[in-house]
């Protein structure tokens, strides 16, 4: 499925974010992820649920039922299914069917965020998350703002391939990012590691611009300021990067995009961002400052994949592909998906 | 297509409620029997008649034509067909085209309802027809009250199946059924005959509820009540039942709710109700409310059975089913009608 | 594909109208043409550009870009292509991708009409137009009037029908064409040459309706006039044709409807309606007349065939089709375009 090569559209083994920590709670939750409806709650002591959205007797949705202590009962018939997905309760009789157990999904709760795991059970180790402790979230040193969701009308990979060629900028961000206009003409290098691929920009002598000088009110001259793509997997992109002072060389701080994108089907996203920065913890300012940034920069970039989504199902003919120098490294991460889709495959 | 197992969406032949005799007359009707549109109206006498309703010249509904006597004529190029489904009168020519005419469908006329055949004429047997003035329609002895007609985005089995476990009535209708919440802890047992098959529930000692006394105003103690569901072919099923004094065992009464279902296509039907009861039968309140009822419970279950129908549409991985023993019936049911349908492939 | 028995839906190697000459400018116009998104605009010195309207490089509709000069640059990563369809920049480097070209489709301006050519480009020779100026537009002794163009959610070949079968001017028009009342009593004529296809019917002694009237002042007496229906090429319908004084036989004038049929989709198309006469050519009256017809008559045909192809795509079953003698013009069109058809897959 463009624009990957391989028959399924998306890796199973792998932790997605399904929610932020505070959409959960005692109210049902029903979700799409990867295709299929989980049911999401929290039991009486708190801990996050995933269940297979659809009963199993006739197929109603079991976020149309209600919780009984931390067991769910579906709203049509009345079974039952506890928070480990047993059927515990069918009504007007004794025993419980064999085979009747709802899929629960292992899901991790980090931070402001519930992350699940889609594959085999077995294999869900919460060593294979995405560290982004290191990059924001959950650590004390930073300050992390969290984004509404959006669920846009786009395959996942398009925003994965949006994100890691950042050339876009400047044209669907000119306005919206204070410098995006040039972002185009810096340089690109890239860097990978066995968990990590990144395509940095590295601007130098970069002039003050007010955002900078928002985030750093004592700096006075040029800034070096990193514009780097880092794909941590199909999960997680981080986008932004160092600000440094051009003179002295010496970091300002880090300012980072957290693009957490869970496919709600093959052709369907959502979309978590937060911003996160190691200085100005306790600026108000900038904190309103990243939030007002997402409002205006993420619908642009939806609009686009969802623009190119239109145009796939367009039916109409897809030219040939070109591509350029600077999607090196949006092409090796298309090989490092595919790679992991058939991998997976492979090994089922 | 699921709940069944074989090819065939429905049986062809076999009769179902196309109309309400009300709804038939000199303007022009169109509806979708079976995924085909049929043409419905009164002769001059008031014959119903229903033919084909696509003009084979080229294409266009006749429904968008007018009537001329007893005959349709197109309203795109003026050809004209009988009552009788053939060809009378083609623009610009004397002669009419060879094989010409538009399929008529065989009609029936009983009370306040048009049955309809969408099989082979040769099969078209009244004799076939449920035999529904014994349980209201049509009987002098009875009241009956019309519902409004319901087209539901749902595949027809879905109301059968609905319809056939009324343990769904202590989840979906608790509020709107007096006494609906006890259902789902009555004992089931199950009759069956050639024609009919029928899941009962026999409530004893049940405390005289509001709704009853309203039936019943002389009645002082509890009562005994029937909650039946009873399959007459896919076409019909009976809900309801006797109400008896619980001390002498007496019968106070029958009130059936009439459930006529008639695919519109593959994943649509139409949904015609009617109550019918042996007492109290000048009593404008019982009308009234019967029709309240039907008001406040028929989108309760329209509702559920579209909820599933998008389940079934939205490409999720249906769980493997279970089943209760209370589902006997309904599985019985399932059976019946697969019989059906292979037995009408196998004739053919 | 309906009413065709080829496996294409419409010939390439063909022009068609793309658009009014007035639609294109410097600001960009994306329009489907046989099912392909077409860029349309002006070169700074008018000429007019059509370019595929997708980006070989990620799929963005180049409709959201900008014009630089006579190039066009993509509006997600800035690649700029040529008014040849050339690659001529690519963002952050100096080299241009081998075989980048967007693929440039050959235009002819004429009049009031920009042509397309949809097949093979060593094969568009202007000298297939159709000979418009001979109908009207373009031509200096005739008055022309351009109707506003709109797209139907119908098959071409259903407009193509329509327009050969004026029988149903009696029944679709009757209120709104003076004199469409009698149409369909016409017998009908059919006349052939190897570009062309002509159904004629000449009304004989028509009394002067208050439209002739007012197309020919000077009139008093019963006049002839023709109804013809003349096939062009997929691309052309002419209706209309001379109205004459019926004692003297002697020709009044020419009122000829353009219709001009461009394929959007397999089951969609453009509409492009002129009308062209060659007398009263400074009487604004038959200008605002002529405009007022089209409002109130495309409309009535745009509602059939729309109405004709919900029936083709609503998956009902279609009757056996027949046809009248008058529709031997229709099915000669249908042979005539089907070989065209043929023809052209047999070449390839």
């Amino acid at each position: 499925m463009y624009p990957l090569t391989v028959d399924q559209p998306y890796p199973r083994n792998q932790w997605w974010v399904a929610a932020y920590a505070s959409e959960l709670g005692r109210a049902l939750l029903e979700r799409d992820i990867l295709g299929e409806p989980v049911l999401f709650y929290r039991t009486e002591e708190g801990a996050p649920v995933a269940l297979a959205g659809i009963c199993p007797h006739r197929a109603f949705p079991l976020v149309r039922g209600h919780l009984v202590g931390d067991a769910i009962q579906c709203g049509y018939h009345g079974f039952i299914f506890g928070a480990d997905g047993g059927c515990k309760h069918v009504p007007s009789q004794q025993g419980i069917p064999q085979k009747s157990a709802l899929r629960r999904y292992p899901l991790v709760e980090r931070g402001n965020l519930i992350w699940i795991w889609t594959g085999e059970e077995a294999l869900a180790d919460p060593a294979l998350l995405p560290d982004i402790e290191a990059i924001g979230p959950g650590n004390p040193d930073w300050a992390v703002e969290q984004h509404p969701l959006a669920t846009v009308e786009a395959r996942y990979t398009l925003l994965i391939e949006n994100l890691l060629d950042l050339s876009h900028v400047t044209f669907i961000h000119a306005t919206t990012i204070p410098g995006g206009g040039k972002v185009v003409e810096i340089p690109v290098t890239l860097t990978e590691s066995e968990r990590s691929l990144t395509v940095q920009r590295h601007g130098q002598n970069l002039p003050l611009n007010p955002l900078i000088q928002l985030q750093f009110p004592d700096q006075q001259g040029p800034v070096h300021q990193q514009f780097d793509a880092e794909y941590m997997g199909p999960c997680l992109i981080r986008t932004g990067g160092t600000i440094s002072d051009a003179t002295s060389g010496k970091a300002l701080g880090i300012q980072n995009f957290l693009h957490m994108i869970t496919p709600a089907s093959p052709t369907r996203l959502h979309y978590f961002v937060n911003t996160a920065r190691n200085f100005g913890l306790d600026n108000p300012a900038l904190a309103a400052m990243n939030i007002g940034m997402g409002t205006r920069i993420q619908p642009e970039d939806i609009d686009a994949i969802e623009t190119i989504e239109s145009v796939l199902r367009s039916g109409a003919t897809l030219p040939k592909e070109i591509s350029a120098r600077i999607d090196t490294g949006a092409l090796k991460v298309r090989r490092r998906l595919e790679q992991q889709i058939r991998a997976e495959a492979m090994a089922a």
